[in-house]
């Protein structure tokens, strides 16, 4: 254990260079680690805050062996990063959470059968690799469903509702004619994530339970606790656990799931998705618990103890997109809000720029 | 007051690249600033986490005009910096705290002065300024006593205790024959200081006062709450305050006292020294409360809002020194720990390398 331990003074290789990547280095600084961000040209926001910076392509293998060799461990801010930069840099130095996770994730086919196999429930699915598929795979799945691309989706990008009487040759023109997924549309109450850092060692720390709203595909609020069943969230988690395991992971894990009401109250979780990293739904930590997400994550890959995160207050985190950020001054005058800007350049419209947390009442004991 | 405002994205200059600059510009970086340091050559660990550096000696005027055209806003993160190198940039953009608060803090005789004419409490003292002034410094003040250099000191630096029958040509030998201050030493049942914060307009935002402990003159534990009267720590504010407003104070103000316990348990405030800055006693804030004295100092001097802090939780500050910091492992693993590493190079003996806070209980509502 303690030689796979990133010390104090040496160098954690994040790939991005967002708003995650920023949070990452921040947190990393504060446990006297350095930061090398790598990404592609662009309004990198991480680079603000990094030890170092590799400005270059994904695919542009001579700079990730020069990353990879001035860093002593590897991990991403985001799932979509093209595998033989995870692979390539591997050779030389961990790259954590793992390249399993990465592959898993980046196809939304494999990750639901991923999940199923390991007995955690997920709707209906079919696998559509063409346009001749579609229609044996709605006689599957059912309507309404949800077409979408396999791969490089994120907020609501590359997907398509289908309902009764839709055209399915434009919805498949509209995806660009690429390997699919065809999911049942799922009748959700709300929607939670499990948010769990899985050490070296195999040890796990979970943080409680986010309710989270969306808005146009897209996070608008994350509220705790959920107000969910207690059962609920112990089987959030659990599953959560029984992926991380599945997967070797090791560092923050985000799993996204559909609550479904039935007849009596019960609550019935549907799996949706996994991230393998740091997540919207988590930033409430940064300002309602004594180790936040990001923390967590740093201290899960460069192989420190990890423990128990506290929640010290309820609360809501509520993201600040595009223009919105413009509030700033309102909100940091706003007694209990917690604020938190990313310093990216343009406030493009649904682009996110920050987010609050707002404080609600100390934690129930 | 909206044109005095730093906004998102604008650059925030720092004089000096030590832990506190370090942790200033974290700060700034979770509200969407950048930061720029200026340091000397050396070990500026503030350096990992800044958008901008600029590495010159404090005189060179040159290169502190480049910086001062770079930036918004110039704070700094120690009060012994040479006048020249807050003047100079003072002549393009705002210098706050302010220059006023620097030559006071610089010169511990002026320092006593300016405090005892505001109506604060101070103990004895007297200006030395050759060895010849000693002896009748000493009919004034009494002894036990000490002999301090008016300039430069810190951590206990610049200074001799004096006792009856002690050499006094060697003890004035010993500061190197510069101008100096004799104070009278004061039997203090514990040290406090008041924390606050002051806005371009005016507006005060305070902590609940620490009390500190020492140990070779250097601050090992600071305890919140402190367990004195309301009323001492009403006072210690009122007087940080006071303070404050005749300085024209911008930023996070850090004032030390001794508390002296009288018959009937009455305890009794005298002045020791305040620091135009974030400062030691105040690093618990981070972790026990919404708003840390770092973001505090950042919103003061980029004319933000400034709200009451909430602390959430009763703690303890310890300072981790020198090799002390070998024990991360071990502090990363308990509960209740926040810690914070400084990411400094190398761990010499008494060199503040990092501080964690031990959350004890919720603060009382």
């Amino acid at each position: 254990m303690d030689e796979q331990r990133i010390a104090p003074g040496a160098v954690l290789g994040i790939l991005g260079g967002g708003q995650l990547g920023r949070m990452l280095a921040l947190a990393a600084a504060r446990l006297g680690l350095k930061t090398h961000i790598y990404a592609p040209p662009g309004d990198n926001p991480a680079f603000d805050v990094a030890h170092a910076v590799t400005i270059a392509d994904w695919n542009d293998g001579h700079a990730l062996l020069g990353f990879a060799e001035s860093v002593d461990v590897i991990t991403y801010e985001f799932e979509n990063i093209w595998l033989g930069a995870a692979e390539l840099p591997g050779t030389h130095v961990p790259v954590r959470p793992g390249l399993r996770a990465l592959k898993v994730a980046q196809d939304r086919l494999r990750e639901k059968r991923f999940a199923e196999e390991l007995g955690i429930p997920v709707p209906p699915f079919a696998d559509v690799r063409c346009e001749a598929d579609l229609q044996a795979a709605l006689g599957q799945v059912g309507l309404p469903a949800v077409l979408k691309t396999r791969r490089f989706g994120y907020d609501g990008k590359g997907q398509v509702m289908l309902r009764e009487g839709d055209d399915l040759t434009a919805a498949w023109e509209k995806l660009g004619r690429v390997p699919c997924i065809l999911e049942g549309f799922v009748s959700f109450a709300c929607e939670i994530s499990a948010l769990l850092a899985r050490g070296v060692d195999g040890s796990v720390a979970a943080y409680d339970v986010p309710r989270n709203e969306h808005e146009n595909h897209i996070l608008r609020h994350s509220h705790v606790p959920s107000g969910l069943r207690k059962e609920t969230e112990e089987a959030a988690r659990a599953m959560a656990r029984r992926l991380a395991e599945a997967l070797d992971y090791v560092g923050v894990l985000a799993v996204e799931y559909f609550v479904v009401r039935e007849a009596g109250g019960t609550e019935r979780l549907l799996f949706n998705e996994f991230a393998p990293r740091v997540h919207n739904s988590g930033h409430w930590t940064e300002a309602a618990c004594d180790i936040s997400q990001f923390e967590a994550h740093v201290r899960a890959v460069c192989g420190w103890p990890l423990r128990a995160p506290k929640r010290h207050h309820d609360c809501i985190m509520t993201n600040l997109l595009g223009e919105e950020m413009n509030d700033w001054p309102a909100l940091a005058a706003e007694p209990d809000v917690v604020l938190h800007l990313y310093g990216k350049r343009e406030a493009r419209p649904g682009r996110k720029m920050g987010h609050f947390t707002r404080l609600l009442k100390p934690a129930a004991g």
